[in-house]
């Protein structure tokens, strides 16, 4: 492509380093930029590079953090005796949405998988053993999603965790809520009816 | 949504500004941010922001330029009698990637769509008229896309050129180069043999 400007190119360039943002649809935001106040691009600009320089992770759980601690562990009225192992901080964002859950968290940053060389020292698990074992955790809840390589980590860790009196859960697996049986495969099903609960009436 | 940091929620909200990005892409681009290096971040905050306050706009023919005038308008090797008249600023790209054409371009910014309130006077055409008058210009192409807008637009530059002694010709229309007769509209094959060019051999 030729471009009229090397500033073009450039941004050309940046923008289509982003995941699932080819050269076109690169070109196509950086027209629509150009339409734009400069006030409007500054705020961009500079949102971006806030996120990259002043956001942290909380010392705590690996959480998003502004301050040492996040908005979770800092909180006074959050449960520090039970506590959700999660793979990553979107799952924070989902379960947070829910606002159902009032413990706090453990954010593993990705589950064991020997093919990528992730072993249980690349993932935060010797500081969540540590942490359990410290803080008087009471329930370890597994949110992790359903993938060989999750019930890898989740049986690693439920094995580090043999002596100590802590309770081990998971979340229920089963058909979704205005899911249709019809539609929904063999293993969700057949688990659904597996850890069938009692009918609250 | 529930999001962990302000600074997320800024970016978020900024990114999903741009067009075709909605709020959920837009927090997958934060994600993806948050794992790159800082240096990486601000290459493309600032490729954004030099983009915005640093690019001008050709004094003459209204390209995209670094200087007073764009690359085409300030090449010697441009010929300056033939001027190609173009909507946007990607027409003048797509003809420059053929490589093929040797004069020089005038960009009008639009259409005139008087349901927009889009007017002569809105566009680059009195510009154009002077710059037509003043600079010798012998042939005029016509290089817009296939609209009614845009053929109310030539028309009315044309009316305005009337006294001059312009040539005034307008991109050939036909079955595209490696286009099917099968596949294409019966407008454009209607065309493409009315407007039948002698045969090279």
């Amino acid at each position: 492509m030729n471009y009229p400007s090397k500033l073009i190119e450039e941004a050309v360039q940046e923008i289509a380093k982003l995941p699932g943002i080819g050269k076109k649809t690169a070109l196509r935001l950086v027209f629509f930029l150009l339409k734009q106040e400069t006030e409007e691009v500054k705020k961009l600009s500079a949102a971006l590079l806030n996120l990259r320089e002043k956001i942290r992770y909380c010392q705590r759980c690996g959480n998003i953090a502004e301050e040492t601690l996040c908005q979770v562990c800092a909180s006074p009225s959050r449960d520090k005796t039970v506590l959700c192992i999660v793979e990553g901080i979107t799952d924070v964002m989902a379960i947070e949405s829910t606002t159902t859950y009032h413990g706090v968290y453990h954010i593993l940053g990705g589950v064991i998988s020997p093919l990528e060389g992730i072993g249980p020292e690349e993932l935060n698990i010797p500081a969540l053993i540590e942490r359990i074992k410290q803080e008087g955790v009471q329930e370890v809840i597994f949110a992790l999603n359903a993938s060989m390589e999750a019930d890898t980590t989740a049986f690693y860790i439920t094995r580090k965790l043999k002596e100590l009196p802590v309770k081990i859960t998971t979340i229920a697996r089963g058909i979704p809520v205005g899911g249709e049986l019809e539609y929904i495969d063999e293993l969700t099903l057949s688990r659904s009816i597996q850890e069938r609960v009692s009918y609250r009436q």
